[in-house]
């Protein structure tokens, strides 16, 4: 199998699971005046809140897939089933997101377990991703021709790092749920600015 | 990152939040007779004329973003995240979409606050559009080589231009909600067929 | 613009509409024994049929979309938005099909009305989509090169000739839903597989 | 037509399809403390079995899809429409998993009823794909050119293999719902990662 097709499949998951993500927000019903549908609105906070951060998390996925598409030469069987297992987990995301988002505001236990639930779901999303890579890379397997080798830790480095910091943040869940969220959003404004988090540099050596 | 994988993205983003939008129009339930259907399905006209505009709406951003990619040669690690919030501008427009269509016939101050928001959403979308071209054309930093740049100046107008005039449907949504649906459905159409504001016009010293 | 680009926005489009079909399909609730599951299932029929029908009804204005853009040459800002017209009526056909769905065993006057509401969504939708063709193709304006201009009348006629019998059902529908619904069948089936109605023949003369 | 294009609409009807999947996920509502949220995250168990394994079975039919596209030159008439059928059992399939996750747990009755409505689902699925692979390779009547006639039974047997499993699998669910979802975990897994049952490994004797 080409990665075209592979890619232009994920593509489709990554695409619905983004936008599926609104549907959580419900419009509130039954309000009466001008006033209390302003109030309404700004108490579904953290509905926005957590679909800001969902939508960034799920975009930099998209963004460093992309980029190990980019250095593999083909798919394999292996491959194209861990594949499956990543684009699952990412469309688990919107659960997780609504999870959250019903129980962010609610202060207490609940806040704290829907926090370590969602960091649990894209901590999952993080080791297939590790896991996606590693099968890939491993002795050059899938790597493409030219792939400069010396270069294989760092980009290793770049890509796994994520997992052990999603990991951390189920412990912050238990701290606070809004630290949670908030270090969410930061490690993806992150990964999708610096240049050494995000996964659109191409190894200098390698030929286009 | 190749503007074609981006751009396949994009396109996912745009079909999935334009199909989503019908999500929001609801059969009727609990009818005995035909004639109360017909009555039903008619007192649903505020969700038929949100539907039709927003449908209008993102219709047009999509050829715009089309415009857009045309005239850059590459992607960089900031645009891709500019594009990022655009796109969740545009995924938040099906939830704008249903706030306004639950409250647009209720005539009073909910009609109102709802057609601000509705409004306040596309704002959103206008300004994320301006910045991500401002950025990529700025100093013609990612524009396709022999981009006419005495046409930037004109092109950058058409492409910003509609953020301020979004910006003053917020303020015509407190007058009327009718009005302020009126004025996005007049914009889309014009900004659909008017040479000049639309997006598909390549300027004309552009090589193919 | 090219037509690949707005082919790929269409497709998806179409996808996204033709699989929101199932999300009409509920799970019967509260069932407390197997053989009571059996026969609650059974009683969705009108969720298949309608399922069924539609998913063949847009199933073959995807593939004549796709002989109309086989045809010409590009696309401009008035096809553009006439096509954003073909797909707004597309994607409400999934409104229309729940709306018949849930009235369909009805029997009595909702049972006409959801099937006269069903069949003017299709026409809608026949009627937007000749409007497409005879814009491209009179005077030949967006059609290929070599486009054999003798055979324009029977291809205009093989592409329109689906709205009069489109309205046709609108009255069927008031003598009786059930064979409106079949009609409707019938006509996809037909398209779908007659050498004379479907869109997938090229005219003999025009070079690949 | 092309295989190019039924492909790409293909493909965004399994994208969206697999993903809609996680829409049956619902969080739990009105809990008050973060133990009781676990517990009731903990009570979903069935719907995330039940995800996961249409997640593969979904995954899977879509590899063998490209399978069967990568070996028939062109698509005709009678192969798009019996495509179209393959579409619509597969975009049945997050209906069928929402009841089997509805009843998995209740133990009685409606779990039966409901894994054996599923595995009905599924061996629509398998038939639909069978029936297209035999259609298009009947006679080599869609093959591409090359194609190892020698080896045509042994690659419809393993296209075809699937369906009497399938058709088992009913069976099994009177047994016992949770073994016959069991089964079709087995079954996708060994599907994607047996050089026997996948639809990955293009035969020897096929020019690329």
């Amino acid at each position: 199998m080409t990665t075209g097709r592979l890619e232009a499949f994920s593509d489709g998951v990554f695409a619905v699971a983004i936008t599926l993500l609104v549907l959580d927000i419900r419009p509130p019903a039954d309000v009466r005046d001008g006033t209390e549908l302003w109030r309404r609105l700004g108490d579904l906070w953290p509905h926005y809140a957590a679909y800001v951060v969902s939508f960034l998390v799920i975009g930099i996925v998209w963004v460093n897939h992309h980029a190990v598409l980019e250095l593999i030469r083909e798919v394999d069987r292996q491959f194209a089933f861990l594949n499956l297992l990543l684009l699952m987990s990412v469309a688990l995301i919107p659960f997780a997101t609504a999870v959250l988002a019903d129980y962010l505001s609610s202060g207490g236990g609940p806040a704290h377990t829907a926090a370590a639930a969602y960091s649990a779901v894209i901590s999952l999303m993080g080791v297939a991703f590790g896991g996606l890579w590693i099968y890939a890379s491993r002795g050059g397997r899938l790597l493409v021709e030219g792939f400069p080798h010396d270069e294989l830790p760092r980009i290793t480095r770049r890509f796994v790092v994520g997992t052990p910091i999603y990991l951390t943040t189920i412990g912050v869940a238990f701290l606070s749920a809004g630290v949670c969220l908030g270090m969410h959003a930061l490690l993806a404004t992150y990964y999708a600015l610096s240049r050494r988090g995000g996964g659109m540099a191409r190894p200098a050596g390698l030929p286009r």
